[in-house]
């Protein structure tokens, strides 16, 4: 029999992931803070829970999607914890801080659930191809329990052992190095374009060479054409992720540079209103200082 | 009948792509300030002339595989030039700056032959395999000409047209984002180190996924290792392109604070005496920084 699950937080990832667990056939109730976003999931068999504490089966799967650690937290605590209860398992695939991890795995321990982190590199259309890759880490047990759950909308799945922030770090450092690598391509296009040289052509030539990867044929193709829509992955949590690193970062005392520069493209990128685009949108940054 | 070429320089690119030629079947002259380097390409049908204008057949081609800017104009001014004359077509393989592509054109046009800017982006190694791709600009005939020759040696050939600095341009842009690369693998991997994970444990991650390029592949194994040798490409000779990088973006107006930073890691690289290491040791830096 295939396992309860439920899943909290409808957004641009929540939503794919939904879709998928329904396809797969697994029992699914979801709740989300605006309702009418679960209409579609409701029509092709998920149950709407009028609250997250609702949405818990006993001893069953819950999947959380949620902005950051704040509401995470707002949400779970106290009493979606309390439902979950024993047997429970918690797969937390939000992008938050080790800390958090650590401090829900032992919150989960005392009432008998289990915690696991979960972070996803995806956006919502590697979701639905299936193409994303998934960190685990968390309990043994525990993570053999969720790969059976999380196979069904990711294609990658990376174990990072015990220790339950281990996976929020290797999440960080990756959506660090995505940035650094936004950051790298705005300049370097910016520097052709400034000597006559169209960002696209040098865009085509080091994204089918040195940098044939999808980081640099997706989001080079943006910074290209200066293209900042549709929005995956909306400016300002951008900004949250690089604020998650650079507070891990000095919590385990490791100057980033790169990181500090990233985030000040993110700040200086709200300063000018650029809050509804897609965070590859910190890349006009380098175009404004050039004058452009 | 295959076209006479001349090469100048036989370090550790000169030297693969001149096995290439000869395996080519070219007719191939070569000089090196250090002569006894030549010895098994002599043995392989090279003639070693004892003068670069020596090595010169008039009217046929030069490539110059040489150190930087300043060693290319010494090798070549006035004699090497003057013997090329006209008909002749000089390939010019090194990462030297714009501006010098440009001084060349002009001074080869004054004497009926022609200059054409052709970096290559090839470590040793991928250049014996033919993996590596290069980047061409001056006149059309000129492009069509050196077509012919540096597909023995190359595998993808970029044109980025007539202006003689735009394929100069394109490869300082392509190694800025190398050293930008390595600088964030860096401190990803030292954050990720810093909390207990491993730093081949992340590698392997990001580069079989998000990260998975040749650069990021080849170069993070040497990061997350902490070993930089064999050398390829010399660590002082990462910071003449980065300056190379900074003074053309400076000419240009680009500001480049990611360049800024690589800068700093080679000058610090340089304090410490790392100078006989590969330039991925630049990757130090983060580790130093925290302490480790």
């Amino acid at each position: 029999m295939k396992e309860n699950i439920t899943l909290l937080g409808l957004g641009n990832l929540g939503m794919p992931i939904a879709e998928k667990l329904l396809e797969a056939g697994f029992p699914l109730k979801v709740w989300n803070r605006t309702m009418s976003k679960a209409e579609p999931l409701v029509n092709s068999g998920a149950v709407l829970a009028m609250s997250p504490e609702e949405a818990i089966t006993p001893g069953g799967i819950l999947i959380t999607v949620l902005a950051d650690d704040r509401v995470l937290k707002n949400v779970i605590f106290p009493d979606v914890l309390k439902r979950l209860g024993s047997g429970g398992l918690h797969i937390s695939v939000s992008t938050i801080s080790p800390e958090t991890s650590r401090e829900l795995y032992l919150q989960h321990k005392n009432l008998g659930s289990q915690y696991l982190a979960a972070p996803i590199f995806a956006r919502p259309e590697a979701i639905r191809t299936k193409v994303g890759n998934i960190c685990l880490s968390g309990d043994e047990d525990a993570r053999i329990r969720a790969r059976g759950i999380v196979a069904h909308f990711a294609k990658g799945i990376f174990d990072f052992g015990d220790e339950p922030g281990a996976a929020n770090i290797v999440k960080l450092a990756g959506n660090f190095m995505i940035g650094a690598s936004i950051e790298m391509m705005a300049e370097a296009f910016t520097f052709a374009e400034k000597n006559d040289i169209s960002r696209q052509a040098i865009y085509e030539m080091l994204t089918q060479t040195l940098f044939s990867a999808p980081i640099f044929q997706n989001y080079g193709k943006m910074v290209a054409d200066h293209n900042y829509k549709p929005v995956a992955f909306q400016l300002p949590l951008g900004l949250k992720d690089i604020n998650l690193v650079l507070k891990t970062s000095e919590a385990s005392s490791v100057p980033m540079p790169m990181a500090d520069l990233i985030r000040n493209r993110f700040v200086s990128a709200i300063a000018k209103e650029r809050t509804n685009l897609d965070w590859s949108a910190l890349a006009i940054g380098a175009s404004d200082e050039a004058g452009l």
